[in-house]
């Protein structure tokens, strides 16, 4: 018998019809004549029941024994099913087992984190890790549909970087053949701004690391940042490109997940519904007078931590956006305000309910001179800026742009506390396996 | 005056209409009362055309002297000009100067590679790297929407992996806090193999790394490749999917670039045109019989070096798969062909007119007992392959993938010599800068 193979998502094309699924057995009940298996194919989960009439008494009574995680081929017929998640269930007809499982390691009882997190290769199957996965990659895709339609250009930055500009303390080293050693991207946003001088409109979007001693729950080694950079922008339409950035991406996973975010991870998507242009601005400025008012000891030039980026953001039912911080705090690179060089022009967009800042950008210095003053009074090696600096000395032009973290963004969507469940291989200063 | 402010490639939208462009001077000549600027923004080329009664007399004179790769802001006209490829030219009523750019780098003449590689920052900006690294983004992209439109989940690999799993000598080690060293990953798939047990369909697209001590023209240290994995995928339906995929980008490329390709890079597109399904499958061994009666001393058992795949791929014209290599020469996870244990059922896809293998895949061996065997046979580390051997523990099913690499895809679409111009900032054995 050739049965229609399908993905259990699709079941609803199939109603009335015998279908094919092939998956594992995520769960199961029975009830006298009746096994309810839960399968699972990845695409969604479907309830198979098994009534004692309709198969034979050899599988009846092995369906009940079945284990978690058993591969399985389930042939039967789709029904509507008004009460389950799907809306559809399957009348079985025939299950073929391919391998019983037996005492698989992640049961619906609670684990500790590290034990799930050792087995994440297996946790990836559970309900949740997967609602979480399914946002980041709609995450990711809005995030390249998002600039592609704008008439960025995607252009790679390398992961091998030659000098340690800023310092190695936090940079990984690598040995490097002859050539001694080459270090991991911390950032591509130099190399963004090389291409917006060619591209005009530029993004990269990859890994980049950082070795930091540091174990917070914000803090992975490894992880995915997106940095568009466009000639000829300032610091205001920066603004307004995150903010619509933001928006874009957060209303697209409230529409393809909403009731994942809801029913599976209980997130309160009404705080996410108004995440809409415009955001809410404030300087820097303003908001250490906003901190003092509240009783915070902050004081200007301080940087913020993250119980003050919560104190601020929480005035704000959507992000807000910190801008012209003291250019003693900002990178060499930063452009200071020409109405108050004591600010740079740069801002960062803080997440609302305390998940704190998930973009960082601003406008470039352009001009070639204060650049290599910059880097003297930096004491970083100007050998190492010379390409750098040749994207000011031939055609320089004003321009901005940003980063977004990956990982902060999914665990501010999703809801999460701890970043390591918004990758699916987390890497921090303790973990490297699985 | 406020006029619209617009990007070159969308010039045709305003005929007639004053605008104001945003670029840099790509090239200019000049003819008594006019000259000629070719201006680019990066995202077209114009030409505007100065008249030296449209004009001031001192910016007519300025206009002549103005360096290659000037800053400037152009207003003025759009007209059509059917003679240009754009199909427009603007007739210029005023150019602000930003920055006069002297003496830029790179000129038409010719440059020797090694120094348009040090330039590379530069050279971007070049028309031919141009196309190629649109292109380069158009591969890129449909290879995601390809995946996504086909129910895949995008579930990212790693980059830090924990063990050395076949052999350091082509593996880049990081020291790793305390935790010794992590290595830079060469493939994501054994990552796949765990997300095609949790999403069904899986796909993982990022940097991967390889130090071969290799200076040939098909190497990078660090190059992009895309990895799907299919849980129940056989190795037929791994080379339909190969298929249907390398044409879907090929064709998606014609439909964006076909006239840069002819115009810029001398492209034969007809070529490129045969890149539909089905393509050609031969056995490993029709391929040495093929060799042998062509001449070549290839026997049973050998590799396939770069020559052997032109003479193999020239018989055809489009992709041709090569499946069922000897077991002995490929990795331990594949699985051996039940009806001929000598084979493995792996295939390659080599691509026409002399561009090598730029598929590399096929069916995983499921069984644990077999995989554990193997896996002692080849002398790995059972400890480090446990949470793989895991994935045939619990709910083990037939499964298969491939991994394209983007680098090469590129250099035979585009029809380059060498992989080093496919990659915005190549990293090779000799090279980490700029």
């Amino acid at each position: 018998m050739s049965l229609p193979v399908i993905r259990i998502a699709e079941a609803g094309k199939y109603e009335g019809q015998d279908v094919e699924l092939r998956g594992w057995l995520y769960n199961k009940r029975s009830s006298g004549k009746l096994h309810f298996l839960q399968v699972r194919d990845g695409s969604a989960i479907i309830q198979a029941v098994l009534f004692k009439g309709d198969v034979t008494p050899e599988l009846f009574e092995r369906a009940d024994k079945l284990g978690q995680e058993t591969s399985l081929i389930v042939r039967g017929t789709v029904k509507a099913d008004r009460r389950s998640a799907l809306g559809f269930e399957l009348g079985v007809k025939d299950v073929q087992v391919i391998q019983e499982a037996r005492d698989y390691p992640i049961t619906p009882k609670e684990h500790g984190v590290a034990y799930l997190m050792e087995h994440r290769h297996l946790w990836l199957r559970s309900s949740r890790q997967h609602v979480i996965l399914r946002v980041r990659h709609t995450i990711e895709k809005a995030i390249r549909d998002f600039f592609d339609q704008d008439g960025f250009t995607l252009v790679d930055a390398p992961i091998f970087t030659p000098a340690a500009c800023e310092g190695t303390s936090t940079l990984f080293e690598v040995p490097y053949f002859d050539m001694g050693k080459a270090y991991l991207t911390q950032s591509g946003q130099l190399y963004m701004e090389a291409a917006a001088m060619a591209f005009g409109k530029a993004y990269c979007f990859g890994p980049t690391f950082r070795a930091e001693k540091s174990k917070t729950r914000r803090h992975l080694t490894e992880f995915w940042m997106v940095e568009p950079e466009v000639a000829f922008m300032s610091l205001e339409e920066d603004m307004v490109l995150a903010e619509r950035f933001i928006s874009f991406i957060v209303q697209r996973v409230l529409e393809k997940h909403e009731k994942e975010l809801v029913d599976v991870l209980e997130r309160d998507v009404s705080k996410l519904k108004n995440v809409v242009p415009p955001f809410p601005r404030i300087t820097y400025t303003e908001a250490i007078e906003y901190l003092q008012k509240a009783g915070h000891p902050a004081k200007w030039g301080d940087d913020f931590g993250g119980d003050e980026e919560t104190v601020l953001a929480n005035q704000f039912d959507r992000p807000v956006i910190v801008h012209r911080y003291p250019a003693e705090m900002k990178a060499f690179y930063f452009r200071h305000d020409p109405a108050n060089p004591q600010v740079a022009l740069g801002m960062d967009v803080l997440a609302p309910e305390g998940y704190g800042e998930i973009i960082g950008g601003g406008e470039r210095e352009s001009d070639m001179a204060t650049l290599e003053d910059r880097i003297q009074k930096h004491n970083l090696p100007m050998d190492a800026f010379k390409w750098y600096l040749d994207l000011r000395r031939y055609g320089t032009v004003p321009h901005a742009g940003f980063g977004l973290g990956v990982e902060r963004t999914v665990a501010w969507v999703c809801g999460l506390h701890h970043v390591r469940e918004t990758i699916p291989f987390a890497r921090m200063m303790e973990r490297i396996t699985p």
